[in-house]
């Protein structure tokens, strides 16, 4: 019988904000895959290691993050073929992701070249914007306010407007594109209700409110949170 | 020295998805707190039930929901005084609730009322729409999309503008609105990509495409998932 895939978000950086769930699996897991930087490095490796267990296997995939897709296809191509070895060998594997794993997750990614095939299991987990806003002590969300989650990425216009019309913004893959939301949130007056979260809920978690930024770049797990109210 | 209070998330209704750290601080707590309804009822405390400690005092308060907010602010304010000589007297209060405590979260007005005064901490849940898109096995953003979160409760014309221009939507506070929103998301030509999800997470959680449901309100609990790609 084949294994199934599990793709399991560990949270946003606390191992104490992973899911009793996602810790069952992954001790239980007879291979954990995660994706990982040219050195091999895995910040959703590193968030679980406390729970792995001493007899699972490891696979690491380098994905590369340019703006051409073709280089990360042909990455997710041959991780989704060596896990779909292991599946065939009736290996249950658990993906790991930051955050959730269908929230700007990779294992998206993966998941669409296996689900037709195999079975598989996705297992939530907490997105970071909402560690974001228990750390700034702000309600994210109260009676009939709504919240736009966006990428930084987005065209000017469209940020601009979708920044105007929420009541309360969360702002993904800031990263170098600060500069320029910056200057949206400058421009819709708005940066005394925004606050730059950067490394949330880890030991180098950082909170400045946004009057307080200067224009320099971020790295891009730093996220940003308006609330209007 | 004065107790402190947590405000806790336990999460969509599966037990298992309650984080680590909440398990911890629930099973220490001196008293748990939590909103229930008229019959003393809570989901957020069935939820925890297996990590209650047996020796902890449990507080429930009953909060009207009415449009008319000023029985539950009456409610909420003789809620706060009491966790209020709880903490005076030195004991840890956690106050649970469903999903994450600052999403449409009551604790929200606990939280205003005795910030100030006390030591406070808020430990961050999964919010249930992360949960529907794992149940869905959709991924609710890739890439440059975005997600607009709304509740059912905005006016129609408003609505139509943020579903109409949303990449993903998650509408919450669905129950007797429920109506309203099929119609819009039929004029919208959505209905093939939204998603009622009931119960998510729980035994009966039960998930219908939007083309298979009629016009009838649905429990307050259900939320619509629309994903555009």
């Amino acid at each position: 019988m084949a294994g199934i895939l599990y793709g399991i978000g560990v949270g946003p950086g606390d191992p104490e904000l992973m899911t009793i769930k996602a810790v069952k699996l992954i001790k239980q897991a007879d291979i954990i895959a995660y994706p990982c930087n040219k050195d091999g490095i895995s910040i959703a490796l590193q968030i679980a290691q406390d729970y792995l267990p001493k007899t699972a296997k490891t696979f690491g995939f380098y994905v590369p993050m340019n703006v051409d897709r073709q280089a990360a296809n042909q990455a997710y191509d041959a991780a989704a073929e060596t896990i779909a070895e292991h599946l065939d060998a009736g290996r249950n594997v658990a993906c790991l992701c930051e955050g959730d794993a269908f929230f700007y997750g990779s294992f998206a990614y993966i998941f669409e070249r296996l689900d037709d095939e195999y079975s598989t299991k996705i297992i939530p987990s907490m997105p970071a914007f909402v560690a974001a806003s228990a750390a700034l002590k702000i309600p994210m969300l109260i009676q009939n306010e709504d919240l736009q989650i966006i990428p930084a990425t987005l065209d000017e216009a469209i940020l601009i407007d979708k920044i105007r019309t929420g009541s309360n913004v969360a702002i993904y893959k800031v990263g170098r594109h600060f500069s320029k939301i910056r200057k949206i949130i400058d421009h819709l007056n708005l940066l005394p209700k925004a606050n730059l979260v950067e490394y949330v809920s880890q030991s180098q978690q950082k909170v400045t409110c946004m009057v307080n930024t200067n224009e320099e770049t971020r790295p891009y797990f730093s996220m940003i949170i308006i609330n209007k109210r």
